[in-house]
């Protein structure tokens, strides 16, 4: 088994539908040769490093012994590859030792990761968090501290939100952080579910926390986030914080998801007291994106795998990629991975470009509808193996339990669905959403011909629907957020396609894009029924 | 955690939906008090002792040792207690222990059974079905031998097809038969994925076999069935079949998926020569029914799980159940699991009363529809427990793992839209299908209003892409074959649960319906959309 990255499908997701080159004002030292570079680099780390240990370190778990975590064998020889090429720093500050570049390559770069090893992808990935929240809300001496180590990956970082009582629900959070005499916090209390929250691939691991100050009033508004750094910056002595438990998961079994003791830990506050929902926010706007893109990410994994199998299996006197059912599976998958890589890479695009408006629209967006897809697609990959894709050795099977965790963690899909609701449509009142709409109408009308038809017929079911949820009762309209929120992506999906054929012409894409719009876009009406359920209907 | 048998789903299903009552002459001994007894006893069973090792089961798994497999812990007392019960002969002839009742009611007996534990009920299925095929096939002398034993419980049956190199294509399998002078055959070959092939829970285990005697035909009108049990019957010394191998699966871990090799084993030939595929076809049209009904119970339990959660995990304030997307997907669940019930009983209710063409058409749509819909409400199981979900003491993940082998075996969902359209729609050029499309206009018209005008629309819909299925070649109907399996899933179930309002009336079923057709049969267009895919499409 062999995973290659869709080099090509990926330039043209990013170059024409998410029309990274808009950004060559801001980041003039990107050209299309040093994203060739990027990504054949990315995708040759990605195959000949982290896919290799992708089963072994499924099969082998980590190991959780006192209170130290042992990765799975392997992966401190590809972490030191993965610090050595400078792949963390990709799209960090340049003075703090990162390249400076397009959030978009580096979220591209991660697809790659995500799909050859989905446990390995998540230590990066929680470290560019951390970066961020430090970039965005650290003190000067919080940068010179902690950036340069994380930007190298010498460190890594954590996010610990959630607490057993408290999960969605963060302004349920009872961590307390005490001040002490020398401006540091003392933070006592448990986070649950807390990725790479402990290992040894690093000397050092950052923790951003969130806590409530003593005294601070209740819920959401009186929390504070921290930095708690697992060795302490002045005395090089071991912090008060210790992981006391390693869940046993259904999937991603290489990355330990660790229950953290913290009994007076030393903290530092960063960021305003009190704001620090806020402060995570921005956290965990980046990591939302980045958890669609491991949900586009595994789907392609599924799909190059089932690929394969169909191609080498024989029955009934030929191999399997040649009847119909398997090669409908493989180009539903195939369809639609397309464009929840558009809408992801769009989204970071969006950020990269300032345009806050459709960053914050796409990013459930991607979420929702990209993670949905990832568990869509290992489904179908397992479907196309047919009985070796229940055995393990098969290799399908570790996509399937990876990827069920995608739409769970960084706010389940319900959650994003309230929040492209909520925040984001009654935001503006719809005007990024209108937006959307028109950007799919005009990519309709240049497509043209049947497909162009029924994209323009699925952009007026999203304006039906968009109407529909800026009108209703709050709780009629949350009875249709899930499905909104999939009528949205498919449509945005499509327009980025459509909108990628007008920059570049593609006989495949084009292809592609005329099977979803007659598998997917066809769906538009029964979806806005689905939006309109109301909460009556679920009173069952 | 509890499992409860869902009485009042069950028995409307049954009674009002599927009709049962139209048995009575047929059965004169069935009566709605031996009805209520059997189904509240299976029940009981299903919650006290088959529920209660499911978890145990899937962390224990089986133990392989040499040519041993041991069973988990607690399924020795479990079986003992199922013996007790005479659960297994529910169905069977009197003639030999049997008690002589409806498939269907056995059949709703087996959905407890698979709900509580999914690898301890794939057991008394497996030995159904060789019960069914000697019944049916078996030499006077054949049935005293096997039967009664088979019936009790005391010995257990499997079914040996696939081989390395032959999965959904038998016609390729190459075990051989060769012909002894007592009459007996030498059995030589491998079969793989024999679920409970071997087992320490009986003392006797009845293979039946595929195998090809020497020179007969090539391709699949040379397979003859033969019956090779564990223990030979004229000298009780261990005939020459053993376990060489027990795969490791992503779930079902207590049921064991063994590689079987026969070694000059002692067969007998059962039914007629060459003839072994018509033989196996009887088998595996019940044991077809049988895994779409686990299909449905697997998802029933995933449901109930998921509900017990909702209603005690507290979160914002309140408890998840109230949330709207929570109660969304739960009623999601329930609706689409009433639905495939219906269909799974109407099958066998018609197996029952003889109706052969409604039997046959209603079979690819238990099992492709039915083990879909297991799948689904499994993963939806997961997303309503959140990060629990994903977490193995949640016990949502291991219905996510155990029910995707469900699509798979018995004829993989695709075969299963191959022999929907090949079989059963070309094989009467439609009747049967325009009998159950009359059947969803009538009880659309009975119901009336928005719900029973959906359903009409439906109807017409799946009549429409009924006839582009007869008049399509054949390569653009397989194209289309798996969504013209759903619609028609689609429709049957909510057809079953109107005609069952008719017969009953049911606030909450009728609930259940409205909220069925605004979620699935508003789907209709789209699904024919993708019937007429056509496979050109598919050349990407």
């Amino acid at each position: 088994m062999s995973y290659a990255a869709p080099i090509q499908d990926m330039r043209f997701a990013l170059e024409a539908c998410a029309d990274v080159w808009r950004l060559r004002e801001r980041y003039p030292e990107l050209d299309a040769d040093l994203l060739a570079a990027i990504l054949e680099g990315a995708g040759a780390l990605a195959a000949e490093t982290l896919a290799p240990i992708n089963r072994s370190g499924d099969r082998a778990g980590v190991r959780f012994e006192g209170d130290v975590v042992r990765a799975a064998p392997g992966f401190r020889e590809a972490y030191e590859a993965f610090k050595a090429g400078g792949w963390q720093g990709l799209a960090a500050d340049p003075a703090y030792g990162g390249q400076g570049l397009p959030r978009a390559v580096a979220l591209a770069v991660m697809e790659t990761t995500h799909s050859a090893n989905m446990s390995f992808g998540l230590l990066p990935m929680l470290t560019l968090g951390a970066i961020e929240a430090i970039e965005q809300h650290g003190t000067p001496d919080q940068k010179r501290l902690y950036l340069e180590k994380l930007v190298s990956g010498e460190w890594t970082g954590t996010m610990n939100l959630t607490e057993p009582q408290a999960g969605s629900d963060l302004g349920a959070l009872t961590t307390k952080a005490i001040p002490q005499a020398d401006g540091a916090y003392a933070i006592t209390g448990q986070k649950i579910f807390i990725t790479w929250g402990e290992h040894d691939l690093a000397p050092n691991i950052i923790h951003l926390v969130l806590a409530r100050i003593e005294g601070a009033p209740a819920g959401s508004k009186g929390i504070s986030m921290f930095i708690v750094p697992k060795v302490r910056d002045a005395d090089g002595a071991r912090n008060a914080v210790r992981c006391i438990g390693v869940e046993e998961k259904m999937g991603i079994h290489a990355s330990p998801t660790c229950t953290m003791a913290y009994e007076g830990a030393q903290g530092w506050l960063i960021g305003e007291e009190n704001r620090g929902l806020h402060a995570m926010f921005t956290m965990m706007n980046a990591a939302r994106l980045n958890v669609g893109m491991e949900g586009v990410a595994v789907a392609e994994a599924a799909y190059q795998k089932a690929l394969a199998y169909a191609r080498e299996r024989k029955q009934g006197g030929g191999l399997i990629v040649q009847h119909p059912d398997v090669k409908r599976m493989l180009t539903t998958m195939r369809a639609k991975i397309q464009a929840g890589r558009a809408i992801c890479y769009a989204c970071a695009v969006a950020a990269d470009a300032g345009d806050k408006a459709m960053e914050d629209l796409l990013t459930p967006l991607a979420k929702g509808w990209g993670t949905d897809l990832g568990v869509e697609c290992a489904s179908i990959g397992v479907q196309v193996h047919g009985g070796m894709g229940f055995v393990e050795e098969g290799g399908a099977a570790q996509y399937y339990r990876d990827a069920r965790i995608t739409p769970i963690y960084e706010g389940t899909n319900g959650i994003q669905a309230i929040d492209l609701y909520g925040r984001k449509l009654l935001g503006d009142r719809g005007e990024a959403m209108r937006r959307l709409i028109g950007e799919a109408r005009g990519a309709a009308e240049a497509l043209g011909g049947a497909v162009g038809d029924r994209l323009a017929a699925a952009a007026a079911v999203l304006e039906a629907a968009t109407d529909y949820m800026l009108a209703a009762e709050r709780d009629d309209a949350l009875a249709g957020a899930a499905a909104y929120l999939v009528l949205a992506g498919d449509v945005a999906g499509a327009s980025l396609i459509a909108q990628g054929l007008a920059r570049r012409a593609d006989a495949e894409q084009r292809a592609l894009l005329g099977f979803y719009a007659q598998t997917v876009l066809t769906r538009a009406d029964a979806r806005l029924a689905e939006v309109k359920l109301g909460a009556a209907a679920l009173g069952i």
